[in-house]
């Protein structure tokens, strides 16, 4: 349990009373408990209202909220308020302003703008965090500490040049190996001191974002500016830890966001939180990945969705409103992958700035009788029914998907083969094709523990870090299944690459030699052609974007290219290694491929879908003390039937039994509680 | 009348003759008399010509051209040259020179190149008014004064910054004032201290131009910049006064350009003139609907047509040459709706740098056998023969648009709801509607009277300015009709948010309360259903961009949606309110829905076409004297016939009687006289 | 020869030894001559290597490589290393760096990044050269100097703007001059000092790259650039002649790349080299295009194929690989059109940095058992084989295209009439509608003798420098046919219009006059309207982007325009010039006209197609000692036959006669050995 002042799902969202009257905030009292809420969080950006100079603080303002809101039963996630520097602090110690990629020095602005590398920075900001410790350690609204918030964006600046090169010191310890491993004999760049090396962006190395001449040195950038935010947090937590070293501490992550690289930062954290925002065209599948990114990030344990809108964004092209029942829906969505929070930005709509049209449970109108607050106090009054049968169940998954940071910065900093390779939308294509199978997968890292799985999938897996390919060869060698894909195994956590012949550290796990790869042009396409049929796969389907060209060496042909100069080579096959198996697909298939694939797959392992169900409704399975939490989730605009089992199952919102043929309402969901089946 | 010196529509245009031999001077004499040309605009960009360092002024030559024109009894519009800064002013004085959006400081180049804080500038510029004013004030060539030229374009230099916290010390006093209208305890932005302000651009608050995260920085910026660029005018204007009080004074807009409150600027100018370049692909009714904000910005008083190509543009992407009769048909437009002048840039072609490709009066070929040379002389010719029968007419409409630029940079800046809104867009598609019904519209101000009308239209008035609420609710309680739209009525004048309901402060005129704002895909469209049959409104209309869900209170509802889940809810409705009624429209219909609507609220008001003609056909009417100009204007590229009525009427080009059903050409323009019907 | 030391097609390419151990460097010994590889090109990019301060330089490494290959009677082309400088020297001396386009300093970082007017890189550049000359000037190994590396970019920095001041001072006198052709009177750019005078770029007179306010200023930055490029080129040459004066220097050109003029460069030059990359969508007919231009710059004399890929590249947005056979194809249409080597980059792929996905000899695997090295391998064979018997064979053409950079930069500069206007994709229609004919054209500059060629094409000869249009005169007066285009004979040197009538310095040769030039949208279209049938031309043809409206004035007209204001007006005139005739063209014509109208034009010149092939079958001669080498090559994936005619000829790959009905695989190459037919 998080926090076990709130023994249930939390409810509740972003809050900033300090914005506006007395009058309003005892309006907000009135209504909070119409809509359920018990939790708020607060004092995310109120840096410069609790500090006006170097030695003036008052906390006086946020005394009355949290004393208010404890007074009204409310719990607080309390924020650190270092999200945005204040404006003096700007005029008066210039260091905490970014330098952007193109070279820029910033003025006062916007918010996430401080350097993680100013000395003013890392003075004040964990000051802060002592005193807000200091000052609340003992107040009974609070239940969590919130540092900062979505830290993210990268520096360029004098203060960071510097500090990147200390933290290369304590990395490479000498120039030579340096050189060495950023290959720097390629165009003349061998170093002879530390202070000739200079940050990567657009006016050094690096154009377009995500391109550069030097992927070793622009792969430790991101490495460093990660490092460098992750450690402004921990430089909070380590004040408030000493303080209330109970209470527990999160910051809110993004999800697939690319910068950081969250496997190190979850290290860190009690408890992982975060912000979901699909965009208009998100499929509802990377939604699901997305928190068992969430999830996978601390090996499993429940995580908080720590904002959604409740009804519209602001910031998206075209901000269309939530459709009825689609909040209660995602909302859901989110506990089934285990949420055990279901938070808004934010619970009262600002009246001004560039976040006054993101709605919230209280918009505009100021009252309850709008559709988005009815919506919303239905959720909230359901999460009291369930109260904590839900909290702390955990999901079981047989099949795991790899994603990794470091290897996805060095996919998209590559200069070559194509620029149409998405590293996230290849993990995706693997997820969906489970996903829509009703099969649980957890998306886990590199260090993860391979043997609580039965399948291991590695789509473009092109860095291969030390050690990772003796555990996935020990994995494979103990039964496992193992699959990759096209440009894997290229290069070593440096991006040099391993040498002898692709997929290099992967090859004797794989037993496939691939000579070369080629770039299809976004209209063109291969085709994969089954050697026989297998399962549901038979036939052709088509592939795309690259294609290794593959020599089967100890590994079996199951389907070969249907076209171009490399038609009848493999281009899937399967290797038998010591008790398991691995797989190699040397392009990317569609999605009819990889269903039929993955159908197979588990098929092979005995793993089953939770339930058949029609497109669109995904099942998703949470369990605690013997009990599985069965998630049924309409996503369609029109009700759909499906058989529901014969189980002894009751639907945790209605209270109903559920067997047999049953209809579930457009946009409907059921939580079936029964008996766990057993786990092998 | 503009100046009685040229008692006849002014013809002529841009003319540099400095930038030529005398030879050619003598052969431009020769042939202006030609083409009929009775007005130079001369020493538009002539600063580093007349002086060469601080002390140092030489007017020998500007003297000479003076006289040179006085002699062959062409007028002059002298410019004062100020519309670009000398090199040398440039290189000893760089605060002259603009810091740019992106931050950088610019070296010299271009045109409008001058910080309108720049002390320097602000010093130069004037004095240069006042020894032109001296030099020439009793010059018998001299009919007006242009000052500077097309003022346009941000700065964000240190001056700039000084000057914008002095300039919202004057607006708002206190910092506590400022902190609650920018809102600034949202995201941490309290400021206490003025000089902690920065200017907003890309390092700072804004991005992609027009995207901002503080709203009333970015606005307050751009009124800032507006007003500083209109006190360098009023600057030279005002030396300029004091030594000739009596010679008109103006200076030459660009129509619905963003960058300037030109009804500010309006009150400061004796006669409006502008630029009128449609792009290939401007709808006339555009070009229209620009003449008439020209025209509306003094309260309907004739204008001047300052610039317009003769030919071709050499700026567009693609230079298309205008067709023969366009040139002709496209001045008569601009003298249809308010114009006293025709003018051209330019007279002769440059033979360098980047106009040279722009058309001329007098071409590269330098001779007067050209179809562009042939074309213009039948127009002067024409306008001589008019003589002084159109000058000073007025239009007479009974219908209004209201257009603000506050309001168009605050929907400009907004975060949300979608990027698909055009605020002009939007004004465009209700002016097109009535354009094509042959209905008088003008465009006006919000600070206008609303009494002249019967029918005031505000599309999108998403900011309502103190009183203008108040003002329209009179305006409909004695008996008007307004119409009103979606995202109306949401903020003040600091872009803060009305709070209680949408829209607002024109909840009760429009008796509805819009509680949702659902924005469409470019793709998607919902659909306008008529509750029963209205005039030619019958059945379903698409609409589409945003789409309010609104609540009818006292209103009646006249039109629901088709589908999504606000079917059948209204989308256009009318609320009796006094004598009057207020429409609220709320969604972006189709122009088949606004053709039927215009045409219903008209027919209500009685207020009819002054001429039913076949699409194409535009009319418009100029009235003095009790006489009626009617000048019917054939945009197609065929002839058309239609029913001129049975007034009693002339053509004024051709003195012939013209009734019944009659024939225009291609391209052919009619201006019957006759007298003016009786106002109601 | 290039140098009797390899006296057949050099075959090698880029090498970097240095990047790797001795382990690996004694593999490709083993591997190099299994390839038939007997030139490398090496110390490219090794400047830092080499110098680790201003004392200090360290060539031993370069000595071992040097002693191996000649060691193992392997050649070298040995470059200077100056393209890119080393980190210490931007550290310690930043004028090395250069200030870009947007006026930023840049840091250290990529290459081709010195500033050409640095003094630094003038003084350590030049002196590398010395050394390096003074140190293997004896060496065996050595054939040829190879300076810097792709010369190309811009700079901004206070050093150039400088030394642009001279530079103009140098070309202009005074400043009375420059005002003049700068046309500095258009928009108040009067200099009155030549420290007034800024580099133009986005802070001043630019935008966009390429588009400018001051035509003049740009067009000689321009030139300026090239210039200060060249003299680096030079500063190092001068000190290598002064050692080894009779071994050959180059640099390696790219081919149409824009920004430098290079047949300034030639001159400069020993042999021409250059660097080949087609995109994936390249034309084989651009590809053909370029060889000749390259081969044009020293008046046809044989060149180097310095660079191309044995199989992907990397930095194209799909990197494809060369399909089977390509890479031999498109190497023997490089000797087809006057190549004498063959060079890949590179020998060995990299491990590390931006270019490791680019193709290579020895891929990673490391081995020779790949396609790409047995294709390689197999041509190494075939080029031992063919011995002596190409090298110095020259090409001969009666057909020329003019093509000049200054006109490029000027049309490329101009604001209007188009921005659809391309001049090299111009210059490729008319050398296209040639190619696919089988007709020699070679690709000269302005400063070429016309008089050796029968038709001289000038598609838009917008800029006509002085002396250029009485060589045309005199060309066609003594019986030569040219052919130019609309928007040509508009501008002198300067970019300042020639008055009195387009195509002004063209008017007298080609008979017409331009009155006015109508820029099309880019999805319309005009047609050319044959008056009667002319050989193959019947009927209408559609043509586009620009469309002059054209008097025939002595010339007469073959077809007229078929649509527009202007249909009915000549499209296509000739004019009778002495004994010869010019042809107009003012518009740009779709392909089937062109295939047509050089047909006819060839016809009348009594120039005949090498031979008549399919589509895709490209035949190309070269001829020395009385023997003509017909290269045949079949650029299509599948077999093609043809009649190879009945002369008496050997193909010299098989060493087979050839004659009649014939069969060339897919990807095929033949080279017909026979003798030279009569030269008229």
């Amino acid at each position: 349990m998080i926090n076990p002042k709130i023994p249930k799902i939390w409810y509740g969202g972003d809050y900033n009373p300090e914005q506006w009257d007395k009058a309003t905030m005892d309006e907000d009292m009135r209504m909070f408990p119409l809509a359920g809420i018990d939790v708020a969080t607060i004092n995310v950006f109120s840096w410069a209202r609790s500090q006006r100079d170097e030695e003036s603080y008052d906390f006086t303002w946020l005394d009355e909220i949290m004393d208010r809101l404890a007074a009204e039963g409310i719990k607080v996630c309390l924020a650190t308020s270092t999200g945005a520097h204040p404006a003096w602090m700007a005029k008066k110690y210039p260091d905490v302003l970014r330098v952007d990629y193109e070279g820029r020095k910033r003025k006062f602005g916007g918010r996430h703008n401080s350097c993680p590398n100013s000395p003013t920075y890392r003075k004040y900001a964990p000051l802060m965090a002592r005193k807000l410790a200091e000052r609340y350690k003992d107040h009974p609204a609070l239940v969590i500490w919130h540092i900062s918030n979505e830290y993210g964006g990268y520096c360029y600046c004098d203060n960071c040049e510097r500090q990147f090169r200390v933290w290369l010191q304590k990395r490479y310890e000498t120039l030579e190996k340096l050189n060495t491993v950023w290959n720097t004999g390629f165009w003349g760049h061998t170093f002879y001191d530390w202070d000739e090396i200079v940050v990567p962006n657009v006016l050094s190395e690096e154009f377009d974002g995500n391109r550069t001449f030097f992927q070793g040195i622009s792969l430790d950038y991101r490495r460093f500016q990660s490092d460098s935010l992750l450690e402004c947090y921990r430089l909070e937590r380590d004040e408030i830890k000493q303080v209330t070293p109970e209470i527990p501490v999160t910051t809110n992550l993004m999800g697939f966001y690319p910068e950081l690289d969250y496997f190190e930062w979850a290290k860190h954290m009690d408890v992982v939180s975060w912000d979901n925002y699909p965009a208009i065209d998100t499929p509802v599948s990377f939604t699901a990945m997305s928190h068992n990114l969430m999830r996978g990030l601390k090996g499993g344990q429940p995580f908080m969705l720590m904002e959604q809108t409740p009804s519209v964004q602001n910031w998206s092209p075209y901000n269309s409103a939530k459709r009825p029942g689609v909040m209660r829906l995602w909302s859901y969505q989110a506990v089934a992958h285990g949420a055990d929070t279901v938070m808004f930005f934010q619970l009262r709509r600002s009246i001004g700035a560039c976040e006054k049209f993101h709605g919230a449970l209280i918009e505009h109108a100021g009252h309850e009788h709008t559709r988005v607050f009815r919506e919303c106090a239905e959720l909230g009054s359901e999460l009291q029914q369930l109260g904590d049968r839900i909290l702390d169940a955990r999901s079981r998954a047989r099949v795991a998907i790899l994603y990794d940071w470091e290897n996805r910065w060095a996919i998209e900093l590559s200069s070559g083969p194509t620029k149409q390779l998405n590293y996230v939308d290849e993990i995706h294509k693997y997820y969906a094709a489970l996903y829509e199978q009703n099969i649980q997968t957890d998306v886990i890292g590199v260090e993860e523990d391979l043997d609580k799985y039965d399948v291991v999938i590695a789509p473009v897996l092109y860095m291969v870090k030390p050690g990772v390919d003796e555990r996935v060869e020990r994995f494979v060698a103990s039964g496992g299944t193992f699959i990759t894909t096209f440009f894997s195994g290229i290069v070593n956590e440096h991006d040099l690459v391993t040498l002898g012949g692709y997929p290099g550290k992967l090859r004797q796990v794989t037993g496939i030699w691939a000579e070369e790869t080629d770039a299809l042009l976004p209209e063109q396409q291969n085709h994969m052609v089954m050697k026989q049929d297998w399962g549901p796969l038979r036939g052709s389907y088509s592939c795309g974007i690259l294609c290794d060209v593959i020599h089967a060496e100890t590994a079996e042909v199951l389907a070969e290219y249907g076209t171009d100069f490399y038609q009848g080579t493999p281009v899937l096959t399967r290797n038998r290694f010591g008790k398991g198996q691995a797989y190699y697909v040397a392009s990317s298939p569609d999605a009819g491929f990889l269903r039929g694939f993955m159908s197979n797959v588990c098929e092979e392992q005995g793993i089953k879908p939770l339930l058949d169900t029609p497109a669109g409704v995904e099942v998703v399975e949470r369990a605690k003390d013997g009990t599985s939490l069965l998630f049924i989730m309409n996503h369609n605009a029109e009700a759909m039937a499906f058989d529901a089992g014969s189980a002894n199952q009751t639907d945790l919102l209605t209270g109903r039994p559920v067997t047999g043929h049953v209809t579930i309402p457009a946009r409907g969901v059921m939580i079936l509680e029964r008996p766990a089946a057993d786990e092998s």
